[in-house]
């Protein structure tokens, strides 16, 4: 039994960090850091945890938490948990950072996509990105993770297989990304109230998206070499679920069996990845509520292209269920445990 | 480890036992009916299965079913459990029926308001209404359980502590409900299409819906003598979840600590049963994808009524929950294995 | 040709004013007033009146406004117009106030539920309660109509007729009532974002919504005597709509014809209400985006009561087409002049 | 004055051109056909038409309705415009058929795509694509006037100036759509029922739409030669609205200037199309029941890439609108006619 402490937790993927680890037989949960509502019971926040948990909202005190945990999950607004994080403390308690502070192994790249400037530089270099599938073994050694952006892990987990089996040509990728809202986080925002995304949809940060150069730079070492591709997030009217649709022209020889073999050979022992039958597109509704990743593809014979298709509950695999798959990892638990969620459907 | 089967599992009731059992760890599942997908993969039908259930549809066959299972859940229309249920049967295997066979005493107000004659009175003076808080005992002793209503579960606990204690004037009860869709089931009906339900909100059954007779004739046991109350259920756009308003007027004496202290003389070692703090108004996502029930009130003494606020998630304890939980109980298992879910937001 | 101006041009209402008046022919927009917008153009708030408005957005000034208009329509909070509202603008200048400043004729009650202080009580008596079909003549004659809230609208229209001709016990009086999101306005509040009002719903102001004396004093004219009646709004995941269920004990020899009498004389020769035939429920969606107010009833012999239906548009009826009907008969225009809007479906 | 009837009024492209029709001024409509409705009220079938049509619904005879009418519009399945069209109708009767029985010129391609035989190929060569701003002149002598698909007329109008002034690849051309659940139409399936649709969003027909030959044949008039091109629709959770997300390469030369100056080129005097302010992305919101189509575009200079955006109210520009503008232009009325709707914001 280990102790964790969640510094943002009453942010939604906080709130769902709570909600899983609740579930957990491994962790007991010490400690509900808000700056927001400090000193306020973590239920007045959330009412579904009214008797579930009786803890007060905490101040994000790092420090203090290194001492009381043995992780720490920051889920919080880019550059704090870069800006809180020192030796000392990763020397006491690992660290799943939620934010995108140690995703990009280029600190040039992270300041010029997040217009801040980085506060723990020293630290990206140690940090292992989270893919719990692609990373797995060095995710076990880790001090500190990198948790994966929602986009990100579904956009990257959909065409992984064929970048790396060279079965389409990197430089024609576009992913073209559906989101629903709760990605856009808890913040009074007119943009996000529930009249302005209702039976409406958009696509936002055309060319601009932050979860491109993470994309890329993963999908890169995939390739063995670096490249750029278009990522287009749209925002639907949804609370959970994000879909890619992925297009990419076929390399040289490619088709149905090999690309089905190439999914099969990296996701075959996957507990959390899907891939669907032949046909069979997914849906977010499939994966809601749960771990999972549902990926299927179709080749287009007209134009030789493939279409790469992809479903996740962002606030689990997309955010804090992932998180608590690499918490696993790094405590040597079972990888599935407290995440055997299965999908509620409708 | 008892082994469990389902008639009827492709409707959306039966699609939730399913998730719940998944994750049961006194329960094997082992037989999905559904007469409308047979030979079909369960999976096939709810894709959020995929990986989790590799089985096939089977017929409907409870004489089959009983050679094979301890406990038959029926998910079914009305009329289906009463017609297939015999003597042989019950002698073999524990059935918790999910229809409104025998959900009511008099075999006359059960063919008045739901137009169908009964085929198998002979079990109704022994099935046990399965309103777990309420029917404990009794339920545990059961052979045949009758499943309540979802709009009766939410109603009647709402009340109940209220009317049990004479708090209230029972001929001024007045029940407001407002359901999500998966409580119409997954037919293929125009006025459910997500066109016509969506961005709208309508009254339906005025005087006549079918849950009526079940809530007077649970909460006549509560007053201590028959009476009548109107009921009204409405439409809403979501999937799940059901809100309950109750009004009536107050019996005298009755005040404010009158009512808190007879919803915690009820209800105050009840898990699933969460009285709310005052001026705390139940919502319907507080529960989403869990057992609880959420309930509070408000007095008004400008009119001198009370108002009664109930939220549940119709396809848990207004189906599948309440059945898992009286599965338990009947099998003498801890009464929350299975359903310690913590729900869902957003 | 009239000239018109807005203050508040940027709240929902006032933007579905802009919608109406747009497509009015015998009005001319000239003022879009908006404190937050202040020299932004007004498509660029809603994108929707691209190529449509040109202008930009103004400061709320009443007195300019007074000499370049001929009225002025106030879609701002609680107390604004009153505060700004004076003879001399008066004698220059109609007003409709969609604000709740001028609705109830005892400055004490406005001031208890609303716990501000009434800043031109002068006024009060004057100003005319608009709902139009009750009081018609009198708006024709007024200079400053005080616009009724949209559940007031919703709740007196659909029991009106009934109060009227003693036809229900008024003190029975219970009154339920369900709205779409636009009704809390376009604030930036947590409360209101996407993902805590979709698949949710939630009873609010609780005995304490400070629509509740607006109805009561209405339906007190009515009745001929004052009295007390439970209000309780929910509010339900779609942008528009409001229905009401009211619920009320039949007066003596009250019966079906009675009741069907009563509503067609007061409403078969208007044009913006519609009885619907015996049976059939109002549905929000059927009057979204018109003038329209649907309402019907149906009695329970068993209980001996009534259960009466409302739905309008709130953003319609409920405010800005109102709000037009009332300038329509206060200048002399056909009453139903840019008001003829076939409702959208679906 | 001329007489209009609908063949399919009562699906939601036929109850959208009931809604449009009603507001024109030079149109008296005579003839509601339905099918499956027949001698029911039509108001029985759309509420929302209460008080406003009183005529029943008639079978589908087109025969008949010849002889009555001055303009036919079939909303019906593939194929039976085509079955029951001849010569000595189009000599008396105008049609704007809104399927697809007579946008694509190339029979074979037609039947491959719909797996239907045509019934009158000899009319093929006569009909005239509906789009209407590129095809005005032609349309305004039509009497076979084929109105074009949904997604093809976003489609279309979203890139078309780009390909007719060669500013971007065509083979390139990659069109990622995403659509409101009316599209499917108000058939009773499982498929599109609410709690299917609702939280959820799928890819459909992937490689495989029908209205991909569509686009590809009009744009490749645009381009001066045939081409392929990848066409994904989606399935979001609103009732109306389409947006087109398309990608492609830009020609050399091309830049932010030429792509404007294309756009202005084609759109800048059109009423109904909207070249929005540069970095503002189309939503589907801003032209809710209005017959707009909103249009931009978003250079990535480090692909080379354009992403270009559209949206329209499906039933309006993408089905009932633009036929009504057809038939403004077959009957030389002002094309705006009755089409001068204000979007409707929230």
């Amino acid at each position: 039994m280990i102790k964790a402490g969640i510094i943002g937790a009453t942010g939604y993927a906080g709130g769902e960090l709570v909600r899983l680890l609740l579930n957990h037989k491994e962790v007991e949960m010490k400690w509900y850091g808000s700056r927001s509502y400090i000193d306020k019971k973590y239920y007045e926040v959330y009412q579904n945890m009214f008797k579930l948990v009786d803890d007060k909202c905490m101040d994000d005190n790092m420090e203090a938490l290194a001492d009381e945990v043995d992780v720490i999950f920051t889920a919080t607004p880019q550059g704090l948990c870069a800006s809180l994080v020192n030796e000392e403390i990763l020397s006491k308690v690992k660290i799943v950072d939620l934010s995108a502070d140690f995703r990009l192994k280029d600190v040039k790249v992270y300041e010029e996509w997040y217009k801040i400037q980085h506060k723990s530089p020293e630290f990206i270099e140690e940090a292992v990105y989270g893919l719990s599938e692609l990373n797995r073994e060095d995710v076990k050694k880790a001090r500190l993770v990198a948790n994966p952006g929602c986009y990100t892990t579904c956009s990257i987990l959909t065409c992984y297989p064929l970048i790396k089996e060279g079965l389409i040509q990197p430089e024609t990728l576009i992913i073209d990304a559906k989101s629903g809202t709760s990605g856009a986080g808890r913040g009074a925002k007119i943009d996000n109230l529930y009249c302005e995304v209702n039976e409406n949809i958009k696509a936002y940060g055309v060319t601009t998206h932050r979860h491109t150069p993470e994309i890329e730079e993963q999908l890169g070492y995939a390739a063995g070499r670096a490249f750029c591709l278009n990522f287009t997030p749209h925002l639907v009217p949804m609370n959970r679920g994000i879909l890619v649709t992925a297009y990419a022209s076929l390399a040289q020889d490619a088709d149905e069996d090999a690309i089905r073999a190439a999914y099969e050979k990296y996701y075959g022992s996957e507990y959390f990845i899907r891939v669907l039958d032949k046909d069979v597109c997914p849906q977010t509704k499939w994966v809601e509520g749960s771990n999972f990743v549902d990926v299927n593809f179709k080749i287009d014979k007209r134009t030789n292209r493939v279409i790469m298709m992809g479903a996740i509950d962002n606030l689990v695999k997309g955010a804090a269920g992932q998180a608590v798959q690499n918490m696993n990892l790094m405590f040597g638990f079972e990888e599935t445990e407290g995440l055997k969620l299965v999908p509620m459907f409708p």
